[in-house]
């Protein structure tokens, strides 16, 4: 199977460029450590790309969109139908992610992997739909186990072509509407969690909507037994389309040794999932921010990864991936564009 | 007195403005609230500005540089000759507040409003000190309040300078060996703490280096007696004139309709006395970031500020403003480029 041999060629980071980062750090005009988690991701990044001082100028965040058969238990605030309509606005670049990933120097990759409509073929459109949709998980498996990997190796082809194009990092955002729904469940099931400790509000359902959504989730983990020593397992009966791809997308990124930036919640129980299949992904992967979903703290936990950013953000897409790829940037100039103690003649401490 | 005019002259946020910039935010291609505190800021600086889109190409970083008597006493990990080599280094460019403010597109304005040794001229430096640092507050008054006043308009004819080449927002900045000492004494007399609640490692100092700085101020508060309910005089006793320097451009900024955009507890100390100068100077204030330095927080919360960015900084110099500022950018971007629901076609929540 193809993703185990991507799985085995994600080895550790590299120390060595690590070494020389941090021993950088220590000669720029400074105190030492002064400038915090900027430091912290200066190192985390040269022991990606193996390099003292690196720079990533190409970036993309892969935007996967999917639709979920879940939705008829009324667990969104929004119509299915956004989905779809979302995808071209992606396209026209009036969307968050568009603006955001603008202001980053990004490129926005739209992939339908199983938008319920029909996409017809545009510019910048990639059209790999696995399915129209997936299944009600609260009533039987979301996906096949081959749909499931078919989706994982559709990130696997995108991120593939984007790195032939040129590729320093890539970044996860996702568009389907209810996938907060598939989310909260891969998650409770593969952190052990009751779904009510792990489901949130989403795009905004009131306090109804937030009962049916537990007791939808509630439902297909009985119905459906995912095997929580299983991820493909997990995956398949109670996730979604766009997260198996972005599965394939924080894979294939870790195995060409660049920085995966995930996004938020959705985009975060991709990373779990991935993590649980091939731990040696973690250490590639940056959590942008803390989303106001009140299972990502839970997942970010199991994950054991701090959040860069907190600014109450819910949105996906890849929008918080978006801001925190500037903070990465910042984070590399200081690294290569400051004087040393010794270029700029200022004495180091006492 | 000028400063008196100055605060007379800083009136609330236009209503009207923040009103229309709200009811945009509904109307973009997003679930309401659903990108947090980027929808606060918008609103917060078209009540600034008095504009529904408002954009702030044009920014500047005030660096206010001065040196501290009370060094003599042992308080920082750093000697004091570091404050105008680090001079130096932000006039050729090597410093982070340097890099940190290319990526952020604003310009870095020098000021010596008090360092202890003459400084040549050279192009961008601006030559306006007041005293060649201060005296030891643990033994007499830092400043006379003449001192501090004469800072105070140093900082406001700088940013009335830098407004006639054009600025849209103004943030602050700091150089000064030993100025997280008298930052601690104000934020512990104007918020009532007591100096150890207040007092941090600055650069680094050892638990050694804690005790002879938390000492120093007390003996400084009970030698100078500043006077809470008078933010003048406990600047003048106890503050640095790099602080007063901010005080000024924190006032000036906000009589300009400017955002200001405040760095880390050094000029947090110096936005407390501000705000205790001219209580409707708050809502012009932008808290970038949560220092490291331990009396941070309770300065952020006696101004009633939540910071945007927490990433373990504690740098000064204006670093956590210069991140600050591309988040300002990034809320802006969304406030001005984002399609509507109408314009994109997209259903809106049922």
């Amino acid at each position: 199977m193809e993703i185990q041999s991507l799985i085995e060629s994600i080895g550790p980071l590299n120390e060595a460029a690590m070494a020389m980062a941090r021993e950088r750090q220590m000669q720029l005009t400074k105190p030492q450590g002064s400038l915090g988690r900027l430091e912290e991701l200066a190192v985390q990044i040269a022991g990606i790309t193996g390099q003292e001082r690196p720079s990533l100028p190409r970036k993309a965040v892969v935007v996967m969109a999917g639709d979920h058969g879940v939705t008829a238990e009324g667990v969104s605030a929004f119509p299915p139908e956004v989905t779809p309509q979302m995808v071209l606005n992606f396209l026209a670049g009036g969307a968050a992610i568009n603006v955001l990933a603008r202001r980053a120097g990004a490129r926005v990759v739209v992939v339908d992997v199983g938008v319920a409509a029909e996409m017809a073929p545009r510019d910048g459109l990639l059209l790999r739909k696995v399915a129209p949709g997936t299944r009600n998980l609260a009533t039987q498996p979301a996906m096949t186990r081959e749909e499931a990997v078919k989706a994982i190796q559709v990130g696997v082809d995108v991120v593939r072509a984007e790195a032939e194009k040129g590729l320093d990092l890539v970044a996860t955002g996702e568009m389907g509407i209810g996938n907060t729904t598939p989310s909260s469940a891969v998650v409770a099931v593969l952190t052990g969690r009751r779904p009510a400790e792990v489901v949130g509000r989403g795009t905004g359902i009131d306090d109804a909507g937030l009962t049916r959504k537990v007791r939808a989730i509630e439902q297909g983990i009985r119905v459906n037994q995912p095997n929580p020593a299983d991820p493909l397992d997990v995956l398949a009966k109670v996730g979604g389309l766009e997260i198996a791809g972005l599965v394939g997308v924080i894979l294939a990124g870790a195995s060409m040794r660049m920085p995966v930036v995930i996004d938020g919640f959705i985009s975060g129980a991709a990373a779990l999932v991935a993590a649980r299949l091939c731990p040696a992904v973690t250490p590639y992967l940056i959590a942008a921010h803390q989303s106001v979903e009140v299972g990502h703290r839970v997942l970010l936990q199991s994950l054991g990864l701090r959040p860069l950013l907190d600014l109450d953000m819910r949105l996906g897409e890849g929008t918080g991936a978006a801001i925190g790829m500037q903070i990465i940037d910042d984070a590399l100039a200081i690294q290569d564009e400051m004087a040393t103690f010794a270029e700029a003649g200022v004495s180091n401490r006492e």
